[in-house]
């Protein structure tokens, strides 16, 4: 018997099974999650298969959010709202309201997500988990309406491809580099329905606001899941973040001799910051290929790139400076607490200061209904992860990917600017805690 | 020859001619505003009447802003925020971006109106400007189109219904209940192409940006314009929020002897907070026959009270508090400067912590397409101007208009709640200047 990636002992955990890929296996969730947009869809499922004597599982486990369309962008958006409050109330599942921020940042911030855990979310970045080392995945609302009743769903064991990056990453390389790039070499279904595992040194060094990135961006290029091995990081950020004691499981590591299908290999040195070009997130590029391109917004913001160490990155660039005049920024923070955070650093002022345009937590635009949905012809970079056309607006207009770093420079100068040409030794007296040390 | 009410000498000083109630005029305009909605609309026209040597009568008195959609809330509205950055640059009109506020704000605080000023804008609630002593008015996109191009318009002299308040307010009442109850009093339609002018002691007392929402509402009775004497308050306010220095001029009052087609007049004590309920703004009646109706969205912002003073009446009460669960507090400041102004004082933090969804300046949800509209079954209270129905949303959502004093209350009980059963007494050493003075 061979060893076992981390997707292996996982599903094998939690389904009581000997799970190798390629296996079906039935296994317990630990933990779901839907939105106001996926939210009624699985809400009807729910009520199609259960009776009169209707009853989730584990209310305590299900999580509703309002973040696609909140504050509601229109009538169906708040009546979406409202069928989501009247559920939760009714079946004592977690609810969180308009400007609470998007599901997978709550999920973390509020504890329903450990290491080891199995998490499934009628979204598809629902792969954000695996930056803590659990199992995240987006299921489709049928799924998740049968899961709502069951607490199990079956899955088909994934296999894994992994990424390694050795060494220390250059200055102005960040986590989104890092997936933009593997997403460029193995392109938009690359790892269809396999599991990402990101390793090596440099990925160990991350913390795990960026390892975030890594797994949320797994989708990109097809992945079922996107994990990263669950360290002493892993286990302060959650205590830190969401007050949980989870301790570090070494059992919980991928085997010596797991059996991957592919070995992608870095060193970081070679790495340059990357930008992916319109319209697909595989066009990923070093930054220098589309340095001088033009940009009527800037959106930073997402479930990828929305917390408060990436917010911070622009307001370090920003303060006392002014968002070039044919550039907007519009900047959207990832939760209530990483708005309250930018509140209380000053970041939320500095950005406002510099002209930027902050809303309430939320996803923004970042599926183009509002807060800054994008005309016809315009071209926006975004810290977000998807650029497929009409994306965030018009079918029209054209998105670039980047990391808040180049989205600052990018904001800055009003073109897309390479992050490292940046002068931030001005910013050496910024107090930096441990958890949310800025790259 | 009798005397004249303002809206006569603006008139007459602007046409050169002797302005009487029922003659028709050609007045100079002094500025000109449109926005995001309108402002397309407007370009159409002047470039349908103007050749190929088209140019602005004035461009330095052209005033655009983006505030209704803003940031944009759809493709269509992205791409009218571009038709207006195109027109404003190419022919060098005064054009203010998304998140630096609505246009009624931003024409104050940048200095566009003076006391005697004649200002025209394709928005109904250009009768704002009358807060200022200054002839406001709304105009359609054709009439704003004729006038970029030649810099005058033609205006059939309305009469004028006077009301007067005298005395003192009681605690709890402000300029928003003053004019609900005058609109309850004339009716929707009581004032039909007529300026209202206030008057009174109590008038005298309000501070501008009370005067402001008098002047504002003028059109929810029909009125071609709201307007209040200019004063040392008036050049007080002008020189702090724009740096303008007009001075008081005393031909701008109203002669003794002026022809009033109707006067209303009001003690000061006899009056109560007003709430208008459901759908018309002529709904108006006493709090106390709406007190315990349950609320689900508050709404603090807009043209009509969505200063720093109406803000921080808000934060005051709910300093140290939080929303009632079942309600949402959804707070839109008017302009970058009444955000900025928020954040410095600690007004924006004290309503994020007592869980308010706190946007970027703009309309906001007013009518009811984005940063929360409401849906089917809601019911609201709105500091705004309008609750006709599915003004904010639905058709078959319910809003009742009221005080920022109300909304506080309403939203810290999640029920319609009389704002003098409110102690405030614990704000008292909040620091009051003399210009933001709240009642």
């Amino acid at each position: 018997m061979t060893g076992k990636t981390i997707t292996e002992k996982i599903l094998s955990e939690k389904s009581g099974a000997d799970a190798t890929a390629g296996d079906y296996v039935e296994a317990t969730v630990d933990a779901m999650v839907t939105h106001d947009v996926t939210g009624p869809l699985t809400i009807d499922v729910f009520e199609d298969v259960t009776g009169d004597d209707a009853a989730l599982a584990a209310p305590e486990n299900v999580v509703f959010t309002l973040d696609h369309h909140a504050p509601a962008d229109g009538v169906q958006a708040a009546n979406n709202h409202n069928i989501v409050r009247e559920f939760a109330a009714e079946y004592g599942a977690n609810q969180y309201e308009i400007s609470d921020g998007i599901c997978h940042q709550v999920m973390i911030e509020e504890g329903f997500v450990e290491p080891g855990d199995l998490v499934i979310g009628a979204d598809s970045h629902s792969t954000t988990y695996g930056g803590l080392g659990a199992l995240g995945t987006g299921v489709g609302s049928t799924d998740l309406g049968t899961a709502f009743a069951t607490g199990e769903l079956w899955f088909r064991v994934p296999e894994t491809i992994r990424f390694e990056v050795e060494g220390d990453l250059p200055d102005g390389v960040y986590a989104k580099d890092l997936i933009l790039r593997f997403i460029g070499d193995v392109g938009f279904d690359g790892a269809t329905y396999k599991t990402a595992e990101y390793g090596g040194s440099a990925i160990r060094d991350l913390p795990i606001h960026q390892r975030l990135v890594l797994s949320n961006m797994a989708i990109e290029m097809g992945g079922k899941a996107g994990i990263v091995e669950p360290d002493e990081r892993t286990a302060t950020y959650l205590e830190e973040q969401a007050g949980l004691e989870v301790g570090v499981d070494p059992d919980l590591a991928a085997d010596d001799d797991a059996s991957y299908e592919a070995v992608y290999t870095y060193e970081g040195a070679d790495l340059a910051p990357q930008v992916s070009k319109p319209s697909n997130p595989e066009n990923a590029v070093d930054v220098g290929e589309t340095t001088g391109t033009d940009i009527d917004q800037v959106f930073v913001g997402t479930c990828t790139n929305g917390r408060y160490e990436d917010i911070r990155v622009v307001a370090d660039v920003l303060t006392g400076e002014r968002v070039a005049p044919n550039t907007r920024l519009i900047v959207v923070p990832a939760s209530r607490a990483v708005y309250q955070r930018c509140l209380e650093t000053g970041v939320l002022e500095a950005l406002v200061d510099a002209g930027a345009t902050f809303q309430s937590a939320g996803c923004g635009p970042c599926f183009g209904t509002h807060q800054g949905a994008l005309g016809d012809g315009d071209v926006a970079l975004a810290t977000a992860n998807r650029n497929f056309p009409g994306r965030e607006g018009s079918m029209e207009s054209r998105v670039y990917l980047g990391s808040p770093a180049t989205a600052a420079a990018t904001a800055l100068y009003g073109e897309i600017t390479d992050p490292r040409e940046i002068d931030t030794t001005r910013y050496d007296d910024h107090a930096v805690s441990d958890v949310g040390v800025v790259r």
